[in-house]
């Protein structure tokens, strides 16, 4: 098992960097996956981490050590560790894993598209909701988080193996025929959510959490919708509004 | 304008413990709000703060400059006010207000209970979630995390002044002779709740984020239902969960 004790090892700053910034993520094709459940997940989702980067502190822990079966496990110092966990209260497992190639083809199911949504615990948690609903297609837009960053990962709990998320996208390219219904939220619309018919195919455009969805976004829907409020609460936040809308399309959807 | 610019300055000392724990907040009988949106949040709810607290490079800001006409301002080096925020980028204008009177009474409207929820962003979204569907009443047990902490009163976004919130409470003896339903949500539970009618007075029960609701609150419910999940989703947080029941309950009650 390799030993990582000091900060000046080559292979633990490259692991910094793949902690710390998108840029070196996207050059390396790899992220980190921080804790137990996290690393389960992959796991079961067929996502194989290359490799269990463990702190000494958790190295005989049985949750952690339970699955490190077949790894190949990097030993880190406990302080190193801490420098790449995303968390304020680290597990001691992180789980090195490739970035899943891009998805490919047409949309044509239910997605979910998120324009210049820059919280990694919003988007974390519209993955999330993407994932409970069984809608598989979230396509972003550059303005976003990066999907795969520790954070947002940390965040959507295990979505990430089960989704097919696009990055960057050409959003008005990849909806151009798409089939069903294109739907915004807004607060001066007049149809409510609950009035529209969900039970085909629906496109969901969610937003920036200040400046709310771009014009040209903004133009491609085929539907506005008002989320009613009988409280006083100025609007919910992205991910918030997400939930219900995709969980109101779950309720239409039901059999019987 | 009152000027501090050393970290061993008595009342920065106390600010800075109301800041960081509840202790000093519950002593004190006061608390901190963080950036201008609360602020305005608060005067515009009658809850006017007692003081500003502003950060030298934000006093001539033309937003936190407006907010400031008829207050007591208190003039912080930066460094300081850093030191007193809880943002990553603090804004540079907090209030120090007194926390309001502990509602008293019965409970007999829609309210949410809320046991050992710890984690501050969540605490917070469940507020904004009853505020935006017009739930009153909030009911935390002692396990909860801080109520009116900064970070809780920062993730309401301005939810707090508006909702009557009992901290520690005695739930078993708030509900006794609640006039009507009070519904959990459970993985295993038989019922869907868009089957259950959520027109009456509803207390909706939920627990901590790794434990779900304590056996003694779990014997309180009257009903419990399943949150019917498409995807595959394992379950969602506590927050989301929360949004879905709450606006299914608004759904139900539309005129028409």
């Amino acid at each position: 098992m390799k030993h990582i004790q000091s900060r000046d090892n080559a292979q633990f700053k490259q692991l910094r960097k793949l902690a710390t910034t998108a840029r070196a993520r996207r050059e390396a094709g790899q992220t980190l996956i921080d804790g137990a459940h996290l690393f389960r997940s992959a796991l079961e989702a067929g996502a194989r981490p290359r490799m269990a980067l463990v702190a000494e502190r958790a190295l005989h822990q049985p949750e952690i050590a339970s699955l490190l079966a077949g790894q190949e496990v990097l030993l880190l110092a406990d302080a190193l560790f801490d420098e790449l966990s995303v968390t304020d209260t680290p597990a001691g497992l992180l789980g090195l894993v490739d970035l899943p190639p891009e998805p490919e083809g047409a949309v044509s199911g239910d997605c979910l598209v998120l324009d210049a949504v820059q919280d990694a615990g919003n988007l974390g948690t519209l993955l999330r909701a993407a994932w409970a609903t069984g809608v598989h297609d979230v396509l972003l837009t550059t303005g976003c988080a990066q999907a795969w960053s520790p954070k947002v990962l940390r965040s959507g709990q295990g979505a990430h193996f089960s989704l097919r998320i696009r990055e960057h996208c050409d959003v008005a390219s990849l909806l151009a025929g798409y089939p069903g219904r294109i739907v915004a939220t807004r607060l001066d619309a007049r149809g409510a959510l609950y009035d529209l018919d969900l039970r085909g195919p629906v496109a969901w455009l969610f937003g920036n959490e200040g400046a709310g969805l771009s014009p040209a976004l903004a133009a491609l829907a085929t539907d506005a919708v008002i989320i009613p409020m009988p409280g006083s609460a100025e609007s919910l936040n992205v991910a918030m509004a997400a939930t219900v809308c995709l969980f109101e399309q779950a309720r239409q959807r039901r059999p019987g």
